[in-house]
């Protein structure tokens, strides 16, 4: 629902906030952040700076519902602010935005503390937000799914079951880490062309896959699926999410039970959580499915979901080399494309994840599965864009690719407009190949 | 390493735990229950009655470093034991087989506590017994794995990675379940035959897998993969581990990502954590590889694995049908193979799973993989036992199968048997089917 947290003449009374590129006062995402040798703790981003939650609890500029949302979320883990939901969620969103609003009633007030209340964000280094219970990785973006069908099966590229099952397998949840940990090249088993007997010893196909994150609320008892129309109760924000993937490594394990090893040596993610209630004026109807698709199974079906399901999230892929480094050149746009070509919504993900009876807690971790435009300028990984290898990519240094080379740094940004409305951004989530 | 723990003349003054088929004082498994009103905390099996950890705590029956274990056992959750290691749980070990002796020093001292120190197993309730982190399944029994593969792909059953990678995959850490807890048939998607469009509705075709569970303990830095020759240090104990699966489910959504929700349901473990130390008589050397078959790759191969890391585990499955109930007619038993089928051993299963840098946490658990014996008789699975549903098996009581039916219950047990030693079990891995 649009309120006053979303009006565009509502500006900050921390400056940088203003006209920021993600972080003005209409966002507010959540995370977990510490500063020298303090320990980490809940914060919200306002411009460059961090909004102290526990520094705010302390100054008592906290009560009622709010309050409690604000002690759920002061702690080094944000899981039992997930766990209470949406309504203590918009709670804390309502309260902050009314202490940072440079109209605010009690703006001398809270600006006299803003040494403690506030962080330079340069200072302090961000966390994943979350102790992640499990992790699953979905496959919702078509195009994806199509380009990386057309390499084995260039005939019928989407198996029999994409456009009934929102299909997914569950990944690794140890190995994720906060944006700006360097991803070390894995090792593992793969079998190199024409070649018998496979190798073991450092992936040459090293890959990334652009894909958003969905974090889970309060969830569901074991045994219990979430209806459709009740799946937004659940879902408590969203990321930006790296799936490095290593492509020799999968090709020869995943027969017959999936990713594995490919998947799970790192997932990066962006530390910040951008809520639904950020999100409100970026949601769009699910995306008409093409003349001839079957419409979805009653079970995820919900014309809510239909009228409004849909995410307009602007996504880019940037690739800055050592050369790039070296030379003081910006980094390569890799590609653009848009949240909306998903074929599922993070709704049909919820219901389907659950109709079995699977239990999902505060704190568990949807990707989105590899987000592509249909157009090759929106392509989300190099398996597409270079077909598998067979064609380089060239970048504006001059240098070509097929696949990543140790120094490589991906760059994934993610931004939403609306006529009428303030864009908001979701950070940066990056990540550096080393040997 | 043998030692006195192991002594066969060794009987304990719990008289239930001398001849008891699971828990004589040579085994002391740990596991985690609670009682009446009271909290759940860590206890070790013996006999008919369980060791109350916090109890013998309080009562000061440990020093040094059986008292630092002993510690990190007395909680609701055994992580902060098994992030401790062999050296801890080894100490803990020979001092509760001390305590628990009939011809020990304290006996009389320590007897005269004993309604402090041991409850009754059937006045408690088992949980289980760590919060587990990531539950990743193998596919090591390859008689399950060739059963399996035959049903699609007669001619060529297992796939060209199976004798060099220890396949697997990421299943679902949320939703496993202590033995006893009811499994819920799920509903899900499934193609009937000679239908093109799927329907959403109960699980026709659910069976068990007959595994092993491995305990994972202090685990590795990202990064960091376990060398084959570490492994051994971080396997903190072994239970039974029944992954439920729901083939009409499987069989649809499988493609291209792997089994998802046919098997994420529900998983059942049995609540004791049967220690490396208890299974040291079992040891028995790595199956040899039949002639023909690839060597480990060098990452996988470690002499003094092959020399002792396989395990000599009898392993039955009952079935208990309602009419059986009613009638009160004993279960049927199902089959009988021995753990020594498994083509992989669970070092080269720590090897694998870390080889890409993937960090192990204590507490995470391993799936072994069905196993099978290669005789129809010990087949693992009614997948394999019926042919996929063609070949229905007849039981006991007269009445047929060809997969589970509401009011089923499937009962594994696990034993250990070996010349100059008392054997040792696993107890139960109990679950009713209901609808």
């Amino acid at each position: 629902m649009i309120d006053a947290t979303h009006d565009p003449s509502r500006r900050s009374w921390v400056e940088s906030a203003n006209e920021h590129p993600h972080f003005p006062i209409q966002n507010l995402p959540l995370g977990v952040f510490s500063k020298e040798d303090e320990s980490a703790r809940g914060g919200i981003a306002i411009g460059d700076e961090i909004f102290d939650l526990r520094a705010a609890l302390e100054a008592g500029l906290f009560g009622g519902e709010a309050r409690a949302a604000a002690e759920a979320a002061a702690g080094p883990m944000l899981n039992p602010l997930l766990a209470l939901g949406a309504t203590a969620r918009q709670a804390l969103r309502r309260r902050v935005s009314d202490i940072l609003d440079a109209n605010g009633a009690d703006r001398a007030r809270i600006e006299a503390a803003r040494d403690r209340l506030l962080h330079l964000a340069d200072d302090c280094t961000m966390h994943v937000p979350a102790a992640i219970g499990d992790y699953t990785d979905f496959f919702a973006g078509i195009h994806h799914a199509r380009n990386g069908g057309k390499l084995n099966r260039p005939d019928n590229p989407l198996a029999a079951n994409y456009k009934y099952v929102p299909v997914a397998y569950h990944s690794r949840a140890s190995s994720i880490r906060a944006s700006g940990t360097d991803v070390r090249r894995p090792k593992g088993q793969r079998l190199s062309a024409g070649r018998e007997v496979p190798e073991y010893g450092p992936c040459e196909r090293l890959d990334y896959e652009m894909e958003l994150g969905i974090w889970i609320g309060p969830g569901n008892a074991h045994g219990e699926p979430i209806p459709i129309a009740r799946a937004a109760e659940h879902i408590a924000g969203f990321c930006l999410l790296n799936d490095w993937s290593a492509r020799d490594i999968q090709t020869w394990e995943s027969q017959p039970l999936g990713p594995f090893l490919a998947k799970s040596f790192q997932t990066s993610i962006s530390p910040w959580i951008v809520t639904p209630e950020a999100l409100v004026p970026f949601r769009i109807a699910q995306p008409a499915r093409p003349e001839g698709d079957p419409a979805p199974l009653p079970y995820l079906f919900d014309a809510a979901d239909q009228a409004c399901g849909g995410l307009s999230i602007d996504l880019e892929v940037l690739l800055l080399t050592e050369a790039m480094r070296d030379r003081g050149l910006p980094p390569h746009r890799m590609s653009r494309a848009n949240a909306r070509e998903l074929y599922w919504t993070v709704a049909q993900m919820v219901a389907h994840h659950t109709a079995g009876g699977c239990d999902l807690r505060p704190g568990d971790l949807f990707g989105s599965g590899t987000i592509s435009d249909p157009d090759p300028s929106g392509f989300g990984a190099l398996l597409e864009i270079t077909e598998a290898g067979r064609k380089p990519v060239v970048l504006s240094s001059g240098e070509t690719r097929t696949f990543l080379q140790d120094g490589d740094e991906v760059i994934f940004r993610g931004t939403c407009r609306a006529d009428g409305f303030v864009p908001i951004g979701f950070g940066e989530c990056r990540g550096r190949v080393v040997g």
